[in-house]
């Protein structure tokens, strides 16, 4: 193991737990009674494997890969470093803070902000790989999801990534991707697994070169697969990422698919890295068209506003954001770290007819297929 | 009835509908078809009475006062102008903006917003009055609450004021207070009333003079009624305002009530009124004494991020608005306005030992008894 600062944190709500990020539940969220968080580490197999950390799991472990758990978790620990890595490349500015904790029950995460940057404004790039007993909140949760999980003791396991990306100029828009395994023992030995995840993007201004570029990217790498993956998940992504109170959508969508189980876990498996890998030809493109971007107050002003909308969608609706803060001991500054660094609320703002804000307005109120068929 | 400009409002979500606003259901959020929103009204009515607009109800049915429904709407408009009077002339800079509103199937309401004042930050004043059948989801939510509802038509009323002042100087605390009067007449034709509310404060800096002269000012208007009301009610409010995730109260609390449906409804409105109008001497001092003061972008940095969880009270936990939120066809921007102008997240930030932020934290983590026995 490398050399790191370790400190033991006593019992308290802010920050005994494991993490959640992102949408949905990446199943991190579990009360327990000791954790452990370490600087950032400068290990050895970190510098080798160009990890933000020391893996949870011995490198040794991961690489023989004998099952999908380890497969699953050295790949997250990849992209983590992958991306990281090109953010703090298009940054310039600021690198990535690094929190590596642990879970006496097993497990534990690599939380990576980067705030304040001169593209990024807030950044985070979370890796959870958990594993314990599923409380009966949860249980009862996946029971209504259709899954067939038993009443007693359910071991599970579960791993991923999540990542939310609010850059500082308003013409380049944030983007959200979280990607995750999950496992349950039940009673009578049998395990379930499924893949669940997606990628979408919330610009502030409408250029529609860059969703189409977006959008594409997405298909292709969905197309590889299943060629009714896309339509099915773009779908799936426009009605998840819904604000009922608002009339709108979040943003302009992607995918967003969960309890995935088939055709076979392998092919599932590389789907899913499919869509992990073409997270960063989705988006750099667009951060570094419109990084330099010239804008004004009102520019900033409605970016902002908007902020504000997404804040209201990950508080009162994100089932992952719901079901962590919900969680007793779970680890909130990893779970809320998908809110940007700041928002606005204005009463009764709307933009004006034919303006460039209520362009986009348009957009998230009906959304648009982005690809001719 | 005054010279006012109507605007017939199609039917869409973020407009049809009615008010709830502040914490707690004031029941004003029910789905209907079609709504009137007119501009501020410059009534004969209004002028006489110091009104922020035209009564929603006759002012010589409100002046019989026949019933507490006609008493109580003339007490939380005469309330709302005596209010919003007294914040513009503490701002010296801006008015309050008027929205006054009726549905078709009974009842309004009149929302007051000052914005980017010189004072104040963002102030919310509403007043609704309400009446239909009540929805099946919140007779529900009555019946989980104790209340012995039935299954049928269940007519009710409901009359409320609620206001959030978000001030822009950080050493100036935020008010919330919220007065409400329900009945709902059961299926035997027999009539439920109670009445609820509360004042409750959010310093961002502690002045403990500030603290104990608003807990006075709130335990006189107690006292006069029951010598018990203050200790319960106080309790009540620590324990509302909590934020489990952060393991902290929102601010330094106040006094909560519901369901209030004793010891006689006329001596149960006289406590309102007195709660009421306790409201602006509890707070108008505090506004004068710090509205000036001295601060730089440490203070309104901590000012935002102690927003930010306000926002994440607000939005996770107030049972009026989320309530309303999930309510299709309500007010969003009434709800909404509760909101400060401005918030901010911060990943892992936690004042240093010994700051001044430090101090506030240790009374929000600890609440205190504010008044020596």
């Amino acid at each position: 193991m490398a050399a790191t600062t370790r400190l033991f944190v006593k019992l308290r709500p802010l920050l005994a737990g494991v993490a959640v990020g992102g949408s949905v539940i990446c199943c991190g969220v579990y009360y327990n009674k000791k954790m452990t968080v370490e600087a950032r580490t400068s290990g050895t197999v970190a510098k080798k494997f160009k990890f933000m950390a020391e893996p949870l799991t011995d490198i040794e472990t991961l690489q023989e890969g004998k099952s999908m758990k380890h497969r699953m978790e050295l790949y997250i620990m990849n992209l983590q470093g992958k991306i990281c890595k090109e953010l703090e490349d298009l940054d310039f500015d600021k690198k990535f803070h690094v929190d590596r904790w642990q879970r006496d029950e097993g497990g534990g995460g690599i939380s990576c902000v980067l705030q304040d940057g001169s593209v990024f404004e807030k950044a985070g790039v979370n890796i959870s790989v958990v594993t314990g007993n599923l409380p009966p909140e949860a249980a009862k949760q996946m029971r209504s999801r259709g899954k067939k999980v038993g009443d007693g003791k359910l071991p599970f396991f579960a791993a991923g990534i999540s990542a939310v990306i609010h850059p500082r100029n308003p013409m380049v828009p944030t983007i959200h991707f979280n990607y995750r395994y999950f496992e349950v023992e039940e009673e009578d030995g049998k395990v379930t697994w499924w893949f669940g995840g997606g990628t979408d993007l919330t610009p502030y201004y409408l250029d529609e070169e860059d969703v189409t570029h977006f959008h594409k990217t997405l298909k292709n790498a969905c197309d590889k697969h299943d060629p009714t993956y896309y339509e099915e998940f773009k779908k799936w992504c426009d009605k998840y990422f819904y604000i009922p109170h608002r009339g709108e959508c979040r943003g302009v969508g992607g995918i967003f698919f969960d309890d995935l189980d088939k055709p076979s876990q392998e092919e599932a498996f590389q789907f899913i890295q499919s869509c992990g890998n073409a997270v960063l030809e989705s988006y750099t493109p667009i951060v570094q068209k419109h990084s330099i971007d010239s804008y004004g107050w009102r520019q900033r002003k409605w970016h902002l506003l908007r902020r504000g909308r997404y804040v209201e969608f990950n508080l009162v609706y994100d089932r992952g954001t719901k079901f962590g803060l919900y969680t007793p001991g779970s680890r909130t500054e990893s779970i809320l770290m998908s809110l940007p660094l700041t928002a606005r609320w204005e009463y009764m703002h709307e933009p004006k007819e034919g303006s460039k804000e209520a362009e986009l307005m348009e957009v998230l109120r009906n959304p648009r297929d982005w690809i001719r068929k």
